[in-house]
């Protein structure tokens, strides 16, 4: 890792300055041949200083310099700050490339820090999740990471499985001496603690997912039961950050709508029933597919229809594992009928029961993105392993299997874990990280 | 101007970092108050120096710190560099503007800069037309203008007219003493001199006009000459940097090819002949319509053709302030014509000719963009009215005019120069002020 790289970090349009970064060994030297300074250079410089210059034919230059370490990457490295024009940019990197850069990869220069130790690789990754989060949701989930608060936790756990090792191996070392240091009960117990907290991250990734790309929310309902209605009352409310997403696989229009910091995909489906019409069969199928692929459900009952029956034939189509909201509309036409339980009334009219539909879709997201939320697949088949090698452990504890085959199992899932902050990414190391930092923009 | 303002200074999509600008007497305390550091505080940091923070709950970022007078705006003044992301931009707004910032409109970072007394008028232009030229001349062109160089050369000139006004106020003053210190003939020598200098920068503005925007070449010829095959030649030699422009008012689709770091708009022509035709008729009035807005007309002849003939019809019809550039084609059809004095053959199936046509067009752009070369209207027009002014001296020396009123014509001419680096606005300087850096980009 002995070359300096270069890259632009922002984008060269439609702003009015760019900044290009460099890293490396050589990247004071080079910027040192290609800027004159008003005074001194940019190798007798002090880090985290800045220097007013010109690059002689290209453009003046402000260039903010840090030293090995107390960088980015942990590298000598710059930035220099130019006036935004593709232009300049591309002259300014051709001639660092001239003096010995070469082109930062995508994810280089967070690669770098990654490798020097200023980071970890699941800091790193939220790097990529903070620059592409676009609600407050998913931006508390990226800097909770970044900040290191995520990896905290899961190295908690690695910790407490690590105590857990030492009890077993502690048993193995002493089991001649039939000395039982920790009742096989109590470890048990232990080892049912880590899975279920291991068990709870990995479930978070359903919601953390969901959150990261918005919650899919179908709204689901007799035909004619003002399932339409309500998307427009729900997309009208905050029309000036709704987007249109034609479906690419489906016919389904989507609106996008931000409420309390969360983005919610809301999906209107066709009418469920029974039905011989082919087509509208069709419709329906995509419906249920719609519910499948969901997170949450808003089950439209007609306040002018029969809303028992149309709540339970609501009941038995959508899953357990979906969070099912119902809503009876129409509600201005029958002011008279009397409520049901668990169903919240609505007037799309007056705006009546909005709010609370709202505030029952942002507690959902809101009570599940409590806490540490994953949102990365890497991290979820993490977790998974680790799980799969904890189960390991407790069903190899039941059937008596020696105890040095149970503290390799436990060993195997400590690796699980640390594979999510780049500890242990043993021989597929390179692959890894090719992997992550390949997502990343060019500059990052 | 003693508020704060701040703006993204950077695209806040597509890079991988993003800065924040804030100048004004409260921008350090504003962003000590958003913004948490590892050690010290904004406000006492030392200018020109970097300190690596936290916003929290939105990002972590490192802060550039400017002195008054030490800064682009010669304010106090503060650059944050975030996270490139929409939401963190918005946030990070939003926090300086809760701490008593206000949006900048746009060009007023620069605006301040030259009110400051930073860089003068033509130089603060200057940044807005760097950040849009996306050739080498007309980079060259603005970086010239913002590191003064354009201003320095019309300073002079309006010092070498006041120094006229000297001389010819000294003869006012001892004109009762019949003392003439300057002969009248001296006079309008230089009077003339400083004409001259004038009406060629004013002309500079038609090239560098055509510098910045792309020169317009029409290529103009008899019906099936080749000028398509000329074309497609021109634009596939570069193809990577060409773009389709169509036309908006007229039907020709015009090609876009830098040749030697000069951008060359080509544009396709219908033949030109005699013809009964209407529609082609209408055809034929708008390549008059193109070689009449054109810079260069490249006129083609047919090599299979009489040459000599079709030479002279398009002299005929090209205007004398065009450059003519007159091409052969089709010489491998014809390889035993002999040369023609003045015309340039040219086969497009081997490439004959073809880089001495380029050499032809840039050799137009690089003489006509020597030395000082007006881009802007504004500028254009000061030296315009500079002329008449002169022009009047000139002519108040012939006829007699009191020297008093020539004094009040040079000085006037004077002012007109003025006007381009800022100076003697007058009454009209919020205006202009106003319709120049309306302009610039928000956070420049």
């Amino acid at each position: 890792m002995s070359d300096t790289i270069c890259a632009p970090a922002t984008a060269s349009n439609g702003g009015a300055i760019a900044v290009i970064r460099v890293s490396g060994p050589e990247s004071l030297k080079a910027v040192g041949n290609i800027a004159r300074f008003r005074s001194g250079s940019a190798t007798d410089a002090r880090g985290y200083s800045l220097r007013f210059g010109e690059i002689p034919g290209v453009d003046e230059v402000l260039v903010s310099i840090f030293k090995n370490p107390h960088s980015y990457t942990g590298e000598d490295a710059a930035e220099i700050s130019c006036h935004c024009s593709p232009f300049i940019v591309r002259r300014i990197l051709e001639l660092l490339i001239q003096n010995g850069c070469r082109m930062a990869e995508p994810g280089e220069f967070t690669r770098r820090a990654f490798l020097a130790g200023k980071m970890d690789l699941a800091q790193a990754e939220a790097v990529s999740e903070l620059i592409s989060s676009d609600s407050t949701a998913a931006h508390r989930i990226a800097l909770n990471q970044l900040r290191g608060g995520y990896s905290a936790e899961l190295k908690g756990l690695r910790d407490s499985i690590l105590d857990l090792t030492a009890l077993v191996e502690l048993e193995l070392d002493f089991s001649e001496e039939e000395v039982e240091f920790a009742g096989r009960d109590k470890l048990k117990g232990l080892v049912s603690q880590a899975i279920a907290r291991v068990d709870a991250l990995s479930e978070s990734f359903r919601v953390g997912n969901a959150i990261k790309n918005g919650v899919p929310v179908v709204i689901a309902g007799a035909v004619n039961s003002g399932k339409s209605t309500l998307l427009n009352a729900l997309v009208g409310e905050e029309r000036a950050i709704v987007s249109n997403i034609p479906g690419t696989t489906r016919d389904t229009i989507e609106e996008v709508v931000t409420v309390d910091g969360v983005q919610f995909r809301f999906i209107d489906t066709a009418g469920i029933r029974e039905t011989a019409d082919t087509v509208e069969r069709i419709g329906i199928d995509r419906a249920h597919s719609a519910i499948a692929a969901s997170e949450i459900v808003i089950g439209v009952l007609d306040g002018l229809g029969d809303a028992d029956a149309a709540a339970s034939a609501l009941r038995a189509v959508v899953p357990a594992d979906k969070k099912l909201i119902l809503v009876r509309t129409k509600m201005d036409l029958c002011p008279a009928s009397a409520p049901i339980e668990g169903v919240l009334d609505i007037c799309t009219a007056n705006g009546l029961g909005l709010s609370e539909l709202k505030a029952a879709l942002s507690g959902y997201a809101s009570t599940a993105s409590e806490g540490t939320v994953v949102t990365s697949a890497r991290h979820y088949e993490a977790l998974r392993d680790a799980s799969a090698s904890l189960n390991a452990v407790l069903d190899g504890m039941g059937s008596g299997i020696p105890t040095d085959l149970l503290a390799e199992d436990l060993r195997e899932a400590v690796r699980s874990l640390g594979r999510i902050w780049g500890e242990d990414l043993g021989i597929s190391a390179q692959d890894t990280l090719n992997h992550i930092f390949g997502r990343f923009c060019i500059g990052k």
